[in-house]
């Protein structure tokens, strides 16, 4: 009995899998134990990847070519790396894979590139917006734990872009404005006032915006206002609130969206009384309700 | 009847399907089939690793981390997205899987960053080094096609580092040096004097050099000489020839040794006949042969 010849396709086959093979087995020697894993995945992963398209070298290079001109857009201000891992959604699953489902705990989503340090603090009832234009919006509502218990104190940072849809941040001048911190008080509640969300493109003039482009997707989000809320003993929760009736909540740019943070932004009739009195001009305004869960630390 | 209510883990595992599932329907509409072909799959691959891993925040992070440095540090120079597709094996699969097994067709590997177009031209038996140091090496074979008939006229780009692991477009000045092309006579033949190959590192002051060193592994590459081989109707071979008995043999950073393309590098004795009658100095000097089998274009 002799060995039947292998085939081209299995000779090639077995190559391919050889491959694979030596370059996982180049971790080996790795220290790090959890860098070994993550390491050997993502190599498994990645060969995967190119076999089951069969990845020409014309793609190899345009792969190179896109991963290039990212690298060289991306700067102090500009993060071309963080908007490819957002639409590909991959920010959105570690944000999701970081803050397990856990009973009726308030969803996340993605921090997104604009929160800042420092940003001033406001009483309750206080006006974030350090001003920044756009329609006027009273939000208000509880931080809990999942017991129903208050969290006296619970720290709230919120941000958010102004009625152009950019963030303070992306103004050549070094202004801050609709960005604030402040804290629940023992009930548990907080308010403040900031603007109706309006929507936005993420920059889309580099490869990402490209790759959105070539695909047919939008670089729009849906109009959102970000939160960041901690307590002690408990998971800081980053999320946003969306706003209900938004025509962009079924194709968010960066899949951010979840059902349970889409809240009602009502508009208020010209005689509804004003929280705190505040004077507002003819262009009306809105309110909303965000009622806050953390769970426990893990 | 009621339904069971869905444990926390029932949860989180359905929002990490659900977020797969929204991301790969938001390629639905690519016009090109390829290109949503190749960006569903990749897609679907890095979910699957971000998953499987269960990537922490601060993973992420460092990951984007690690991104922006090599985009920064890359430049006309320097290519540290080659470096990374090349150490994680991604640029080897590729060769493979557009170079698939053929019979008895050599095998191609890596193309690597250093070939340049236009090199100059040298007569069979002519010398390739432009004055680059090393051991002198005569290096000759023929080039075929895989029924076995000479390839006349097959043209045969060779290139090569010296003798302290720098290629020529590595100095500063705009020198021209070991590398040349020249083209096979009647019979197929070729031969040519050049460089003993010697071992030399990849770049490795970069982020692709700090991940070798965290995973323990060496930046060296084999001894090796390159090759591209055309002649009308045939598929063009970009290779490599290894120095047998290196101790890089097994380690190749770039993952590029295939056995078949390991060959003898003789070290000549002092009174060996020289081919052309070249004045050899008291360094000795070495022949190798290489005999290439090019199949037929797709």
């Amino acid at each position: 009995m002799t060995e039947p010849e292998p085939s081209d396709a299995d000779m090639q086959r077995r190559a391919e899998e050889d491959l694979v093979d030596r370059v996982l087995a180049s971790f080996d020697g790795t220290p790090d134990e959890r860098l070994r894993t993550v390491l050997r995945s993502l190599t498994s992963h990645l060969h995967s990847f190119v076999r089951e398209v069969r990845l020409t070298q014309r793609e190899w290079d345009a792969a190179i070519a896109f991963l290039t001109e990212a690298g060289h857009i991306t700067d102090e201000r500009r993060q071309e790396f963080i908007l490819l891992s957002d639409v590909l959604g991959a920010s959105m699953q570690t944000i999701a894979m970081n803050n397990e489902a856990r009973g009726e705990a308030t969803e996340a989503t993605v921090f997104g590139p604009f929160f800042v340090e420092g940003a001033p603090r406001v009483e309750l009832g206080g006006d974030i917006t350090g001003g920044a234009r756009g329609k006027p919006c009273w939000v208000e509502g509880t931080v809990a734990d999942t017991a129903g218990n208050p969290l006296p104190g619970a720290r709230i940072e919120v941000w958010e872009a102004d009625e152009d849809g950019l963030y303070d941040v992306q103004y050549d001048d070094s202004r801050t404005a609709a960005r604030a911190h402040l804290f629940a008080d023992e009930q548990g509640w907080y308010g403040f006032w900031g603007l109706t969300p309006t929507p936005y493109p993420i920059p889309h003039d580099g490869p990402v915006g490209r790759l959105l482009e070539a695909t047919g997707r939008s670089p729009m989000r849906a109009s959102h206002l970000h939160f960041m809320v901690s307590s002690a003993g408990k998971r800081t929760l980053v999320t946003h609130i969306f706003v209900e009736g938004d025509p962009l909540l079924a194709s968010d740019a960066v899949f951010g969206v979840k059902e349970s943070l889409v809240k009602r932004f009502a508009e208020q009739p010209a005689d509804a009384p004003v929280p705190g009195g505040r004077e507002i001009g003819d262009r009306g305004w809105t309110r909303a309700r965000f009622d806050i869960v953390l769970p426990p630390e893990e």
